[in-house]
């Protein structure tokens, strides 16, 4: 029994791969399975005799039927040009976000297991006015092409759903920070950055204002959260299989303070100000806050506050 | 300069080229043009000089690129698998209303004019727990194959206008009633077989509770809605283009007290109540009423009672 992890080679996706290996050694995972295949560009970074690292795009539709065995249980599709790259390349979004994820719906359709299959969705499918928290049912009105094709994702996931043809669970994630590493094509890399770089004494810029509401979740919660939309009964969901993960809402102020808090007001001195207006456009159009009553009682959790997200980003990326 | 109507053989599509047509005559048209072309699986029926009918289909990518040519000014994008048909045949969906959809956007992409591009979607975009009246940023849960394509339709839509591919406008259409002529593959088709064929003598059946509530248009208010969707100004509708074209919210009863007041107790009783739970399940999730506030204040109209609707056919397509 084989789970697919697509962007297994990432940050997120080979940290998911773990979780899951973990949950089966600890005997809490709720999939049987024995074989990981990561599909990424890069290879997958798990050492663990039970993982296959497959190089190669999501745009390939016949490496995706080879992959996508009649014994596969689960897929976690989390592979995707991000808001920055798809912005810059209208085409590579479209063919990358939108013809990968419907070839590996397609690769998916009619195995026999009627596989899981989680797909990460973003809170850039909202845009235009923002209530102050987002309610279950508003209507995703993207003004960004990584939101617009994420929101056709979502479509298509809950329609298989719908049809019989896969088990889609799609979680809306909220921006992860602090990644660890290097900026990324993401609109939003930033709210890693300010807080990574001046922790590892480099300089950093924040390019929106201060008092813009960022949804936020830590590595940890995303993972955790990921692995529970792959294990909770999907008839627990219900009918429209999109869930708007928890989140803490943090304005870029906010995120800084917790930086001077736990680094230290030389850290926070490292970060200046720069206004970026493309940045500001697409990050500004996303919610600062969900309505996540929902996600909550299907067991969904969130970080405690930032201060604690910076805290484990220090434990468990900074040396000493 | 060149308008593109594909269904352009279809019942509305041939109203809205011979609407085209009237307007340049009358010399109030706000967009100029000497040639329609219709595109359609069917020959166009309008007997006119300036229309030029091509059979072909939208799944065809080369023939979009041979007929969508520097000149054009328009697109009316009326084309597409209807919603029974589409529940039905789930790849048939996606390749005509999808990809022949993006195939049109393709075609239409880069034309100097930037053409005015009329997407025609569905209130089965909606689906899930229904208010009275659906607000303006209410979100597209669609239950239906039919609900899905459509809103990935305007979602490309949308983003193609966004990006200034094409100048966009999305008309949510009300079910349309009274159609002439015979029953077709849309869910729907019974809200005109109930007024249609007893006013023609023939029986006919209501498959859903008469308490159903539908949001109607007539033939002729759609068509006026669809020509001036096309013809007022973009930067009036703002950024985000869908919109919620004005109806009447009837019941499946108040359908049938109308087809009394205006036909007679003698073509009521030519209607029998035969429920159908799979019509019942795909009309039953779309929403019976719409906020169209502002749509009402862009300039689009609706009709005044649905017993003017029946007199309107009975006018316009019973003879003597």
């Amino acid at each position: 029994m084989k789970i697919i992890v697509t962007g297994g080679g990432g940050f997120l996706g080979s940290r998911v791969i773990q979780a899951l290996l973990d949950g089966k050694d600890a005997g809490t995972g709720a999939v049987e399975f024995d074989q990981v295949v990561s599909l990424d560009l890069a290879e997958c970074p798990v050492a663990d005799s039970r993982v296959a690292s497959v190089k190669g795009s999501i745009g390939d539709a016949e490496l995706l039927h080879e992959i996508v065995t009649e014994d596969t249980v689960g897929i976690f599709h989390l592979a995707a040009v991000l808001s920055g790259g798809s912005e810059d390349d209208f085409d590579l979004a479209m063919n990358v976000n939108v013809d990968g994820t419907r070839a590996l719906l397609e690769a998916a359709r009619g195995i026999r297991n009627t596989p899981r299959f989680v797909f990460t969705s973003s809170l850039a499918v909202f845009g235009g006015e923002m209530p102050d928290s987002v309610p279950e049912n508003m209507a995703t009105q993207p003004e960004s092409t990584y939101g617009m094709v994420k929101s056709i994702g979502e479509l298509l996931v809950n329609e298989y759903t719908r049809k019989g043809f896969i088990d889609g669970r799609i979680c809306r994630l909220p921006t992860i920070s602090v990644r660890p590493g290097k900026p990324n094509s993401a609109a939003s890399s930033f709210a890693s950055s300010i807080i990574r770089e001046p922790m590892n004494g480099m300089k950093s810029v924040c390019p929106v204002p201060v008092d813009t509401k960022l949804w936020l979740s830590s590595p940890n919660a995303a993972v955790t959260n990921l692995v529970h939309a792959f294990e909770i009964d999907g008839e627990n969901i219900g009918g429209w299989r999109v869930l708007n993960v928890p989140g803490l809402s943090v304005t870029a102020g906010e995120m800084l303070e917790s930086l001077t808090r736990v680094a230290g007001q030389s850290a926070r001195d490292l970060v200046g100000i720069d206004y970026d207006a493309k940045i500001d456009s697409i990050v500004g159009s996303w919610p600062g806050a969900f309505d996540v009553e929902r996600t909550r009682s299907l067991g969904f959790v969130s970080d405690t506050d930032f201060d604690q997200v910076v805290q484990q980003y220090r434990d468990d990326f900074i040396a000493g």
